[in-house]
């Protein structure tokens, strides 16, 4: 097991060159490793980084250096920048912003506090988490709940512009981490539970001014596809691509949620960014003409963008036709890895569905997809044979389709549930074994699609979920590591609850996590030993990352239970069918851990 | 210096002995010296711990063994309990009590979460603090904002008992730990910020039922003195001793409140505790009818009563006639030091009007009376001068008398400010050193006096202030070593804020204490010498505490800032002049730390 890891990490150590059209500031800040200047790290999304103080010998060391709670409860996502002296942060809504200063005990240099409307929380599907600041230009930018954008001065704190991106009202919500190349803002928008045809729109990060918008479904020229040039599975997508694979003016009500974490090649001039579920997930809402499924592009699509353009390269649909919420936002990973013997400029993304992807990243072919999850039961695999009329497609297990199974009716033992084999949490890339690090989720679920009337504003939902682990088993995660170019599991550790934060690797040799029950943890990145374990004050969904400082590597991570995993905790909701189902499977955390937001920060002694 | 302070601790190191009267369930949990079964550690209030596996020699070492967050923000004041496998801990409002179990994962055994009206919290004078539950008889007992009290059982924490003890639409408020001696629950209650009448009571801590009740101020036969019998500096009180110092109907608005920590002589059995204010902080209000300064007891007092009957042996006034708000609630620790040459059986005070108090425990004899801040200038001494005529009493600045210098007059640079040399936060003694340990403010303020009038349940204060450091000074804290025995500062280190935390100390020769800012400090006990620093994720204005637990020693406080010098961030005012002169003073803390609520728990490696 420890060869085969190791085998790959000689074809795989091949770095992201320096690219032209990047945002300088960004390239720069990332070329010293002690900085962590965007919330993946890196454009790749790797979240790798070649500081190796801490390593594999001596994280059994590691002391609490510091900490700083945020001064606001519920699920914290995402995690702090570091960029030279400075540390920023942002906590769930309201969403402050906090500058602290590294160089003098840790000392706030600058809150900033959005004057937001409450109202926006229910209309938050799960919770009031936020993906992170990002940092371009000496700015620091905040995609607030209510969707504002914010541009504040890195310095100061003082907000130097601010747009509106959406509208909660409309059920339009915002948290995701934006992405910065060149001179663009990019950023999705929430609301598929709302009946929301969501979008991706790019602003220009001096005046905040819009540049494109790209639907995740409706008309070409709105989705910003050519129907000659953008390709999917090796073909021009064609006209009406998206409108064809809808019935009437459902697509109007599409969904196709934006809030995963995105990545950049350089070299390719592509952004990689996935779509979540077409709206209601009630399928037979959903049915085509002839009353069957019909595909409902662009949903759960992975898109290959051009940043400045918007128009797309390519497009891959993970989930044709949704019937069990497998939103396919999660983060696409970019690695240039060994595929079948084969060295690829491969994206790779875990879907919310159970299956793995690897993809060529310039053309959206499909190299690998195979089930990081043994629970999953949905389909038996993803149909590799190019000559086949399914090829690219799930096959589908009949007994599994809420859809065929008919409205109204339970259908039972889904593995995964809605919240998928892995939700938002990043998984992190190492490249010296070749591998990827996985948060995953073990969860299997019931799931009763009903009818359900469309009101702007209102949950447009249309399915009753349970949720709980595999018949037979106890466990509701596994922290495994992953053979992105054969599709296999190299080592596996079972974890008593989803494992919802995110991954950092380092050049130390080690994986470091958080656990829902608030421990966190760093294995060994060769087989996944156990290392080191402390327990930080709140269930952790937030994601792991490291920097240096006075010559000393810290680690940190936010607690703070929540998000869809933690609802029932960060609401205070008590019936198990709601937060969506999560509140039933979740119930456990209740004897670990209780609400909290801080920020716990280690280092060797 | 060093040698002075264990000069002391020759004399000083003389055990209580175990009492006839005692419950025997808390008595013999503090013999096991792993046990923490008292918010004050043991009935002597010394808060020190025999444990000594953490010492000076090795506390550098100390790590973060785990955290747990309690769910809430604001002021966490008190700590936890450990009795046996079993943490006990509980929240500011809504006041959460949780049980953890320590030889399982720390996980949490039960929680229970009281339904109150959040309409107690604008009563609550300062944050919406608890100073923790306690301990007896396989019960915990929670005092709730609301003034409920409730017994829980340990094991399940099924609700055995609920009572009543006041009423927060009147502006009776709980925040104060109860002491449990024998089988009666004693209990006080605040209020003297909204012109209530303050008390004492007893309740059977089987039933709740109510046992005794003594008003701070009353006829005799409410205020439970003997004329003949209770004794104040040397002499029986005398009938009517309290009426008689009071205008009028005045004493039924009178305050003296009751919310410090409380301690118990077994061999005399008498319990001791001490009140606050006289309502309104006008004192022009409160005039003698000759319009001159009149005592107005029993506020401002230290009482030693019997606390099966409630009957009092001897009474202190620290304060007559108060006119900055000297409240005199601070915790009176029992113990027996050398006091100038002689052995005494001591009762020992730190006063918020910045006199450090040492009093033979049985008499009430007043032994020693000194400064413990040099910036105090509201008074010049106390008379030690038994034929004195002003004998015992504070001799007071006549520029600083607020009552002097009239109503909607402001006198300026009084020392130290309405919070006081200290608040609640509790001093350790060290056997030792035979010192006392004090967490202390150093804080001055500006104070107007103006008329004000009472309506039940409304705030009647009756001043404005504004706080700040001694002019020329930029340290608004002190942490220091104190002789009783001869009223001598014996080291003292300076810090940036007030040290609004209780004090640890043990065994192993090493004082703990916490921060406003979030730092925990263990200096050594000798010389103050700082030997750990860690930073925690919120203010600390909790209290330090120590355990054992499968042969490792554990110090833990909970971090979470609030209470009456961190009320501005914990309510958020940014007023200079509300939170009656805080939010000016510690303006500066929002540089440093936002709100929290979690317990940090160290040990060695």
């Amino acid at each position: 097991m420890r060869r085969s890891a190791f085998a790959g990490a000689l074809v795989a150590s091949v770095v992201l060159a320096a690219p032209a059209f990047a945002n300088d500031s960004v390239q720069k800040c990332i070329t010293d490793a002690n900085n962590w200047c965007m919330q993946q790290h890196d454009y790749a999304a790797q979240r790798y980084s070649t500081l190796d103080q801490i390593n594999t010998k001596n994280v059994a060391n590691l002391q609490v250096a510091w900490t700083f709670s945020t001064g606001v409860l519920r699920g914290h996502e995402g995690g702090p920048l570091v960029i030279g002296d400075t540390m920023y942060l942002n906590s769930p809504f309201p969403n402050i912003v906090y500058a602290l200063n590294l160089a003098d005990d840790n000392k706030i240099i600058w809150k900033y506090e959005p004057k937001q409307d409450p109202s926006v929380i229910p209309v938050m599907c799960c919770d009031t988490v936020n993906r992170g600041v990002q940092y371009a230009d000496g700015k620091i930018f905040l995609h607030q709940a209510d969707t504002s954008i914010v541009a504040l001065d890195a310095k100061t704190g003082k907000e130097l512009w601010k747009t509106v991106n959406a509208d909660p009202k409309r059920g339009e919500t915002g948290t995701g981490a934006v992405l910065i190349v060149g001179n663009n803002l990019l950023v999705g928008v929430s609301g598929a539970e709302f009946g929301v045809r969501c979008f991706m729109t790019a602003y220009d990060i001096d005046t905040g001014k819009r540049q494109w918008r790209a639907y995740s479904m409706g008309p070409d020229d709105e989705v910003l596809v050519d129907p000659k040039k953008t390709m999917m599975l090796g073909k021009p997508v064609g006209a009406d691509s998206s409108l064809k694979t809808w019935n009437g003016d459902q697509w109007k009500l599409g969904g196709g949620s934006i809030w995963g974490y995105m990545s950049w090649d350089p070299k390719l001039n592509l952004f990689y960014y996935g779509t979540g579920n077409p709206s209601t997930w009630n399928p037979a809402q959903r049915a085509g003409p002839d009353g069957k499924q019909i595909d409902q592009l662009y949903s759960m699509t992975l898109f290959a963008r051009n940043p400045e353009t918007g128009m797309a390269a390519w497009a891959y649909q993970y989930t044709p036709f949704d019937e069990w919420d497998y939103d396919g936002i999660n983060e696409p990973i970019l690695a240039d890895i060994d595929v079948k013997g084969k060295k690829r400029n491969a994206v790779v993304e875990f879907n919310r569905n159970g299956f793995a992807y690897t993809l060529d990243r310039a053309t959206g072919e499909l190299l690998v997809a195979e089930k990081y999850d043994p629970a999953v039961n949905w389909a038996s695999k993803v149909d590799m044979d190019k000559s086949s009329p399914t090829y690219g497609r799930p096959l589908v297990n009949a007994d599994k389709s809420t859809f065929l199974n008919g409205q109204d009716v339970n259908t039972t033992n889904i593995c995964p549930a809605a919240l998928g084999s892995k939700d938002q949490q990043p998984v992190a890339y190492s490249p010296l074994t070749g591998l990827f690090y996985v948060p995953s989720n073990h969860v299997c679920m019931d799931y009763e699609p009903f009818k359900v009337e469309y009101t702007a504003g209102q949950p447009y939902v249309g399915a009753t979920l349970s949720m709980y682990p595999p018949k037979g088993e106890s466990n509701m995660g596994n922290f495994l590591a992953w053979d992105a170019g054969n599709g296999k599991i190299v080592w596996s550790n079972k974890e008593e609850f989803s494992v919802w934060s995110g991954v950092l690797t380092t050049a130390g040799g080690i994986a470091c996590v958080g656990m829902l029950d608030g421990k966190f943890k760093c294995v060994d990145q060769k087989d996944g030993k156990e290392l080191y374990v402390n327990k930080t004050p709140s269930g952790i969904i937030g994601n792991v990352m490291t920097y240096g400082h006075g010559g000393k590597q810290y680690i940190a991570v936010f607690s703070g239970v929540g998000g869809w995993a933690g609802i029932g905790l960060a609401a205070g909701l008590t019936n198990p069918t709601d937060g969506l189902g999560a509140v039933g499977g979740y119930a456990g955390l209740n004897n670990y851990t209780a609400l909290g937001g801080s920020l716990t920060v280690w280092s060797l002694p």
